[in-house]
């Protein structure tokens, strides 16, 4: 492995941030190269950009190409965006410079059965240019998919698997709570939903990983996604948020084996949400059960994202899933 | 991976019959041989040792070299001994008759720090014959190790690293209870201690395999073994325990990185034992915890074992651990 690793940075939003911070405090990563679109960030440090004391000496650039120009990079940490069709582009254009990727495309953790086409696309390229693509992240990536995985491990046989994610709105940023409809009322929310422009991505790519990890034939997919009511008046990054209004989402990913639902995820995210913390439940003959405390999903997607960094590259090539990764790990 | 697998059995003791019972249960999978030196159990079908409905029609020879006379196995299921010194010969023979090892033998699961030449040696003979070696099971395995490592994936920075284990004695087998000195006098335990004959084997190499996982040079591994004494009269699979006699076992590992303790296990098992579960503790500025439930130790040694069946399979040649393992899957 090359030392120190040559980081360039796809996407400096507020994930994208997180990660350059990460980056720039581990001695093993070098950041030599960074894109981003908004023009208040291009022509800038990756230093002011992402809040660091020290210059980087590295300017953000618009594109991709120009980014190129400099210092040729080891590996790129992509940030862009969620959904495949959006994106898809930036993989075949890092693919063809012969870069390796690790990304937080929501849609690309487990593309293979939403998304075949474009999954299909993005390993053919991949394999031509010698290098591996890996999408990671916390939800999709870890919590609701790869950690039942890796605890199925245990069990002689599992019979469903159910996860539930609670997050505390309160706790993050404004961003978060504006795309989950904080605010709105009840009638927003149902016409946002309706286009399409409300829900978190990634459950489905989540049940599809479960379903292919334990050797499921999984038939269908079904989403539910209803607004949290405040039933008193409440704080928010906002503003005060009245009786009625929306607090935050309850989302369901439902999926299907044999006619019969047996993978169950489950996200709340709501304003002073009290039981916040992650639940993974498999069901059997010998159940298995874990809570977890303390995935801030921000912070710890920016650390699974840099932590993925020496297993993307040394795995084989292609469009890699979290299915064939050997344990990624914190070495900071 | 051929199908089905034809699997050879080698050690049929309580763990060992576990694994052939769920071996049995698995289509994919086939008993092709079997291997114990008890000579109750040798001459007998596989499936009157394992307590299985069905005959299996493989008789369990008295050693390897006979059961090889028959069916050639694709995979040995090894589960014979917790120490190198005693079963580093089963494992040369294996790799000279060229056969991929699933074992539980708990100081090969992580050997490189405690036993760094039995596991050259045992790493260069799977090489030369182009196989792959793996010892896994709950603790060392997974509890205590492979678990605390993935949760790792999600922290920026992990500073220190604690598990607790706690196991209810009087849910386990016979032979566990005698194990771990239920029964004795206190000074019996102390004088059995003093032998070396007590505690559970493997903490040492979880402390070890945390510490190459995270990237921390480990200097040392401290060990304290102290009875569990009964407060109370208790009932035991071994009879009544008095008042003052052993009820249980509270074991201690401690790994120290630059002069700091910075990897602390522990396993206590005791009758009764009211907080039974594992808890896995990463520590740092953004610390994480998991508490699991319903991982017995030999069910789930049993599942491990058989789930990392594939895994072997398509491993590199060599002597793997289980930081080179995309997840282990529960494949019903």
């Amino acid at each position: 492995m090359p030392h120190p690793i040559r980081i360039l940075h796809y996407g400096l939003g507020p994930i994208g941030v997180r990660i350059a911070r990460l980056v720039a405090s581990r001695p093993n990563l070098l950041c030599v190269g960074a894109v981003d679109i908004d023009p208040s960030k291009v022509g800038q440090d990756v230093a002011t950009v992402a809040g660091l004391g020290q210059r980087v000496g590295v300017t953000v650039q618009p594109e991709l190409r120009t980014a190129l120009t400099q210092e040729k990079p080891d590996l790129v940490l992509h940030a862009t965006g969620s959904r495949l069709s959006s994106v898809l582009p930036q993989f075949l254009a890092l693919a063809e410079a012969g870069l390796p990727v690790v990304s937080t495309c929501e849609e690309l953790s487990y593309p293979w059965f939403h998304h075949p086409d474009e999954a299909r696309q993005i390993d053919d390229a991949a394999r031509r240019a010698g290098v591996s693509i890996l999408s990671t992240g916390i939800n999709p990536g870890f919590i609701m998919d790869a950690l039942p995985i890796v605890l199925s491990s245990v069990c002689p046989l599992v019979t469903a698997v159910r996860v539930r994610r609670v997050v505390d709105l309160s706790l993050r940023r404004m961003q978060l709570q504006q795309k989950v409809g904080v605010k709105m009322s009840r009638a927003e929310f149902e016409a946002r939903r309706a286009e399409g422009k409300l829900g978190h991505v990634g459950l489905p790519e989540s049940v599809a990983m479960i379903a292919a990890g334990l050797g499921w034939q999984l038939e269908k997919v079904e989403q539910a996604l209803d607004p949290v009511i405040a039933p008193v008046a409440l704080e928010s990054a906002l503003g005060p948020v009245a009786v009625g209004e929306v607090q935050g989402q309850h989302q369901f990913a439902r999926g299907y084996v044999g006619g019969e639902e047996r993978i169950i995820l489950e996200l709340k995210m709501a304003l002073q949400a009290a039981d916040a913390g992650d639940f993974v439940q498999l069901e059997g003959p010998e159940p298995v059960s874990s809570d977890i405390h303390g995935v801030q999903g921000d912070i710890a997607t920016g650390a699974i994202i840099v932590n993925a960094i020496p297993n993307v590259l040394a795995a084989a090539h292609g469009l890699r899933t979290m299915l064939d990764m050997p344990p990624l790990r914190s070495v900071g």
